[in-house]
């Protein structure tokens, strides 16, 4: 294949691989064998996803790849820097809202200076059981952002150890595996967390994890009456790549806030 | 910094970021934060290393450094992916041996199509002794090639284990720590090795590691009388991110080859 353009950025180093083909002219259907070229860290450029931006109608449509070829609805920290991307080249006006169109369905996302805020929808909320790492075993609240999650809050990040496998789960509670995330109180609406995602290990960042972590810690602090807060809600929510904000509006709605920056552009043949 | 060019490239998966400096208008002195912002897998563009490419004269200089910003003298992959790009971008006459400068005096490469050949020097053959992994003890050669490595032979890969830790080793041979490889033999003048370098883990490759497996195997399977073996001779030395060949030359030379590509090319402003 003769070079086509890329770019590389990434949101609280959750990283990406953004190819524009605006017409879907350049790669057509992305072969999974290009995307796991072009996310190797050593023979290819790198990332945990590509996010190839395609125009659909009058709408940006965000084709997202998991680095091993997969398909994937959505992704919070991907869908952040897609829209940094498309304010950065003029191809959306990034003074107000915009619509995002995902798998997952259409997506708002806003700019803000250095932040990107995407609106990731209404939380499910379920119930505990627990996760075991070794001889430790924590209850987790199960919350669905789309994708599942056990949160479930400890005393130290460093209890749940080097996480070098996923945490031991009730199989019956999450029949498709699950993301765990281990939290601790750093104030008031303040977290920190580690998250072991399915089918990646431990990672940077978690944007979907870092939306159920503070639906959890809300629920925990009491602060929620009937389905959600009465009044909009934000915790800080830090993240081994960085620092995101949650905020969960009266609406039950869940947005996600944090950086996203271009670091790179140019061409590749890969 | 505005914006300023960049190439990713890589020898057998061991990956590098070069930098365009010729007259060194771009980077001067480039700063270690710099160099370890680049080398970032998910913040930056990822590499093992920086090459810098500056013109010193009427010769062609790599000014290598480190995934962790420090200076360091050659690297036998890092040199064959700058030549690769000095012949791509027509900065040399690739049709006939070239020479290019380095911490480590003047390296003579040369490219053949897809493959690149540095002439790595001259070794140095030492006496043995043990190196460690958990209960299993194995008696290592010691060969330098610039910079110190034990080498081993092994029954099978696995037995080294996951080598999460640097192999124990002996501290009056080695004061400065050592790179160690472990080899099976997969042929006739073919073996292949992993290796756990000092500073850096368990790596995909390691260019003098390779000349230092070949050396000492050449020597235990008694090709060598002498200083050298009687006539040029090669070995494939397959390492976990592909193929290389080591030829080991009458004049006690050590040539190391194998692909080095370029698979990307931009700007950025790290």
């Amino acid at each position: 294949m003769p070079d086509y353009p890329f770019l590389k950025g990434h949101g609280t180093e959750n990283d990406f691989v953004l190819l524009p083909d605006h017409d879907g002219s350049v790669h057509g259907d992305l072969s999974p064998e290009r995307v796991r070229a072009l996310c190797d860290r050593r023979a290819g450029i790198g990332g945990d996803g590509v996010l190839r931006v395609v125009r659909e109608g009058e709408q940006w449509f965000m084709d997202y790849r998991n680095s091993d070829g997969s398909l994937s609805e959505m992704c919070g920290n991907g869908i952040r820097v897609f829209a940094r991307h498309l304010v950065d080249e003029g191809l959306v006006d990034g003074s107000q809202p915009f619509a995002v169109g995902t798998r997952d369905g259409v997506k708002v996302l806003r700019v803000d200076g250095e932040l990107v805020t995407a609106d990731m929808g209404t939380p499910r909320v379920l119930g505990e059981s627990p996760v075991s790492v070794g001889p430790s075993t924590w209850t987790a609240r199960h919350v669905d952002m789309g994708n599942p999650h056990a949160v479930t809050f400890v005393s130290s990040l460093d209890d749940a150890g080097p996480l070098l496998e996923a945490p031991v789960h009730d199989a019956a509670v999450y029949p498709h595996g699950v993301n765990v995330e281990f939290v601790v109180d750093r104030g008031e609406r303040h977290v920190a967390m580690r998250v072991h995602e399915r089918g990646s290990g431990e990672t940077r960042s978690c944007g979907t994890g870092a939306c159920a972590v503070m639906v959890a810690a809300a629920l925990r602090d009491g602060l929620v009456a009937g389905d959600a807060p009465a009044g909009d809600t934000s915790y800080r929510v830090d993240v081994p790549g960085g620092t995101l904000t949650v905020t969960w509006t009266a609406a039950n709605r869940v947005l996600l806030t944090g950086p996203a920056v271009i670091v790179a552009r140019g061409v590749t043949d890969l």
